[in-house]
């Protein structure tokens, strides 16, 4: 009697063990936490099957296909959206970028921009474009520059690094872009942001 | 006899669980890694104590004494350093950050400087000062921008965001750090400064 008590008990310790031990697993490995980087200038290739999964092989441009870069995977990450983009970018003229952008903001993700005073009306800004299409964009009025380079996905996920959104960074210069989920970093960038976005509001600014 | 064997049994296997669980605490919990954010413009403040730890009142310059700001945090976090530093950065002209590489250089830490070429001989670059200390440096002779600002410490705690390590981006420009020693994002960034460093050896160059 006594020895199948003590495999009854045996058998329940193991199991509630076992179960404790792949909660736990789960719970803390920080294997669970998305930390990515990527480095630039980006390899050249076509970023069209991206923008339109659905048709792989419609596109003809001359550029190779099918090919994971730097920056299909950063269009990726920004594109993977699906309630809210905050944006806090000091140059922004890459047009795959805008097109990520706008393409976000057609499916309903909630787009706010904020960028420099300085770099809103060089040559090739996709500012503009943001903002007759309807997104809500503020810029930094300060004597000093808004040297910021993040997104932050859905208050989630992190992007940021050295790269401003322009064709130059993309495509010629060494940059970083760390992409994380880590709370640590993100939550202090969401904080940052609202902070920013309070500060820069034209309402508040002629009252 | 059984009673005394159940016990002992339970007591064995309480004590191995709770150590397991110790275990797996330490060696999972993601807390244990470091990870914070800094942001800038840094609030002006004396940085000698950071310099001169034995003397904290030993300076009477008019700043703000005995206040953790963003910029004391940062140099806090450089002079942390006990073995190495891989230092890759766009734009160095910061005087405190320069004392900082001196510093370390002077405890024999290992320093490598990889800085971009335009702007090496700008007014106020330190990174001539760093050269004639006898600090190793080299610089990216690329047609394009070397555009990265990061430190590794250690090979073990990267530092990285917008900040370079100028005056104006310390306390007039709005940036962003990152402190962090999670591997995934910390390995890339010590690879990438390998890679640089070896593409940008003079020796090879000439060769």
């Amino acid at each position: 009697m006594w020895t199948v008590k003590v495999v009854g008990l045996g058998v329940v310790a193991l199991s509630i063990s076992v179960e404790l031990l792949g909660w736990l697993l789960r719970r803390l490995r920080p294997g669970r936490i998305l930390n990515e980087v990527l480095f630039f200038p980006s390899e050249m290739a076509c970023v069209e099957h991206i923008f339109t999964p659905s048709l792989p092989h419609s596109c003809l441009c001359p550029l190779p296909h099918g090919v994971e870069t730097s920056f299909s995977l950063l269009l990726r990450h920004i594109l993977s959206a699906s309630s809210s983009l905050d944006l806090c970018v000091f140059a922004f003229s890459n047009m795959d970028l805008s097109r990520a952008v706008l393409a976000l903001y057609g499916r309903g993700v909630t787009i706010r921009v904020l960028s420099d005073k300085d770099y809103v009306a060089i040559t090739g800004s996709q500012i503009g474009i943001l903002r007759k299409a309807g997104i809500c964009v503020r810029c930094d009025v300060g004597s000093v520059y808004m040297h910021h380079k993040f997104a932050v996905v859905d208050s989630r996920l992190l992007i940021t690094g050295s790269l401003n959104w322009t064709l130059q960074a993309v495509q010629g210069n060494m940059e970083n872009i760390l992409v994380t989920e880590e709370p640590k970093l993100v939550q202090p960038f969401v904080k940052e942001f609202h902070r920013l976005w309070a500060r820069n509001d034209p309402a508040q600014r002629h009252r």
